[in-house]
């Protein structure tokens, strides 16, 4: 724990516990704002987790604000304003204070991670910044944490969600890049300006900051190649859909020899790839090295609650300082009756009336048919259905009584089901 | 860091460094091994990423070693040797002496996960186990550090790797339960004694472990109501197939009103479920939340060398404290001419030779073509190509030269192509 932490927190324990860690914001946009909201609504957890209960010590927008007056009365500062100037300068003066600081500007990582990271560890002082790629999906502490001592192979991102709907979008309808793009624009999944996005730019940054990660290396923005998806034509997406390939844009940081590759390009990619399944605005990003095979991790790649959590679990990591000691917060009761779908397999008699004395004995126990198909006949007459939502007791019942009906040649099979939407 | 580690460690730097930190391993069997053999060939790395290089103190196996000796001699403890006695005492024993402990065992923790997380909280020492829920794929770090402060709603775990191999082969071949399993056992991803696995219980013993750390509150193995997979049937598969389901066996821990529900039973799962595309004996885990929207982790879930590389992770969270700051450890060079592969789309003249003219001129260029497909005819003839593996310059140049001739109607188009196997 930096000292300035323990210095205003720990080792000010007077009876009314530790005091609060003071946590001053620079920007207020959509993920500013969604992260004052959340760290609000989340103080109790917060504590809980840490032992330390956070609060605003001061928010600087465009308009309103001081950084050196918010320094002054924060112990640790978060940087959400994006682009390189001045948040670069906020955040050496903020470590130099010996504050600990939080970002998601990957930018600022990608363009100007050598001094800021020899900042920090100069001042002693933790530099965070897992919201900067993927968001909330937790690739920069895997990294760091998990695999600091793994030889890492490659890396390979989905890690612009923009991109990765547009192509998904073109792949499942046809349609040409443009008309997506407009839609895409309509949703509010690509920017007025989508160049950043669609030139490929955006995740060139991305992999940078994962390449350095990987590798511990140096790698900056300027050294990634790119090329984005504006060339795409549908007929390329027609025929990957034949060929079983799926298109996405990657970037990929791999060791080549006795140096690296970090670049971003639309890539075909073969069925069982495991970024392949990975469709619409998600995000993800695999890890391959010879003693962990590959991992991935997949989740929403933007969005401003997804990034203010990633944001928060950085915060959390600063005021937990070294041990995760699981911790007890609360005894909840173990339910044990649910409700759950269900499919259900009958083995039957062949002969009128079956269907509906099967469904007269569900309905009698509150459990309703949302599918049925009848396969086979005479001796391998079969009812496979799907049922609605119900409470695990009444299917368990109805189960027992149809077992009881003659016209059952075999006791019934029933198998979970989840189904989209649940 | 502990009071263990400082006082053996960065208390004693004297010119020559800080002493190594000595590690007790508990246990030789499969993944005992891999991780003494792993911890010799990654000590640099460790030292690297820690400042501390860790040495083996001693090594505990059935036949050789005595506890107490090798707890003496050693600033952290590793406990592989599975079951729950000795390893429980030891466990205790090696906190209570203030040892960090790691173990990659699950049902030490699923059983006595309350005794040892207070034993360790009253110690103030670190207890982590990364490894003994779905080996390398970071699902503990993930809850118990990045979603600390997270309300998570559900999480939602393929977590045994033995049954999903079998029901991803039942899926594949339309073989009987039994077929697969022997199988499986030839193959090794099933024990001779299997039950533990197809039973479910494996997977009870990781989701009370989960169900816990996800929801802050204790979770027994008792509490988890289990179903394994011995009973599917072939013709269940071949019915989830026409309607587009694939089965798993899920571990479910969710709120449930003002409770949590915790079970593993087989589950049929729509298409698109995050969870859906895991095949084989990988496992997934899928985290799900207001905040975050869901993530999903996936990789291999057993193995030794997986499963010690999870060790290794948490020995060196243990020695590198609260600040994983990014430090540079080489300068590796980019390498800017790299083979790849190719999708290749040319729109051509519909004339006798093109096909022959075009391979004339890849060929020239050190590029082979994988396989070719004509389409269209008249003014929408085209080829499409699969290149084989070239240089990225050689591919350039012959893209160049395709340009300039004749028979080509507009610009050749090219995409990266990943296959299998690369």
């Amino acid at each position: 724990m930096s000292e300035v932490l323990a210095a205003t927190g720990e080792a000010v324990d007077s009876g009314d516990g530790p005091k609060p860690v003071r946590i001053g914001l620079l920007g207020r946009g959509n993920v500013g704002a969604a992260f004052a909201e959340l760290l609000a609504e989340r103080a109790d957890a917060v504590e809980a987790a840490t032992g330390r209960r956070p609060e605003l010590a001061g928010v600087l927008t465009r308009s309103s604000g001081d950084f050196e007056a918010i320094l002054e009365r924060s112990d640790l500062v978060v940087e959400l304003m994006g682009g390189t100037e001045p948040a670069r300068e906020y955040a050496i003066a903020a470590m130099r204070a010996g504050r600990p600081f939080v970002t998601a500007n990957k930018q600022l990582l990608a363009q100007h991670g050598d001094e800021l990271f020899a900042v920090a560890r100069e001042c002693g002082v933790q530099l965070r910044f897992e919201a900067a790629v993927a968001a909330v999906i937790p690739i920069v502490r895997t990294i760091q944490e998990g695999f600091a001592a793994t030889e890492i192979d490659k890396v390979y991102g989905i890690v612009n969600g923009t991109t990765n709907f547009i192509l998904s979008e073109m792949a499942a309808s046809g349609a040409g890049y443009d008309d997506i793009l407009a839609r895409a624009q309509e949703l509010g999944y690509a920017e007025a300006d989508p160049t950043d996005d669609v030139s490929g730019a955006d995740a060139a940054a991305k992999m940078a900051i994962l390449a350095r990660l990987a590798f511990h290396t140096p790698v900056t923005l300027a050294e990634v190649t790119y090329e984005g998806i504006e060339a795409i034509q549908p007929d390329d997406l027609a025929f990957a859909k034949e060929l079983g390939l799926s298109l996405k844009l990657l970037g990929v940081a791999e060791r080549r020899g006795a140096g690296i590759s970090v670049r971003v390009f639309p890539c075909f990619l073969y069925s069982g790839h495991p970024l392949a399944p990975i469709e619409g605005a998600f995000n993800a990003v695999m890890i391959q090295a010879d003693a962990i095979n590959e991992v991935t991790l997949s989740g929403p790649g933007a969005g401003g609650l997804q990034t203010a959590s990633a944001v928060l679990g950085d915060v959390v990591s600063i005021l937990a300082g070294d041990a995760p000691v699981h911790e007890t917060r609360t005894e909840l009761p173990i339910v044990g009756d649910v409700p759950s779908s269900f499919y259900l397999h009958l083995e039957v008699a062949d002969q009128p009336g079956v269907l509906a004395r099967i469904a007269t004995v569900l309905g009698d126990h509150d459990v309703s048919v949302k599918s049925v198909v009848q396969r086979g006949i005479g001796e391998d007459a079969r009812l496979v259905m799907v049922l609605h939502e119900c409470l695990e007791s009444s299917f368990a019942r109805a189960v027992e009584a149809l077992n009881g009906l003659d016209e059952l040649r075999g006791p019934a099979r029933s198998i979970h089901v989840i189904e989209e939407g649940f």
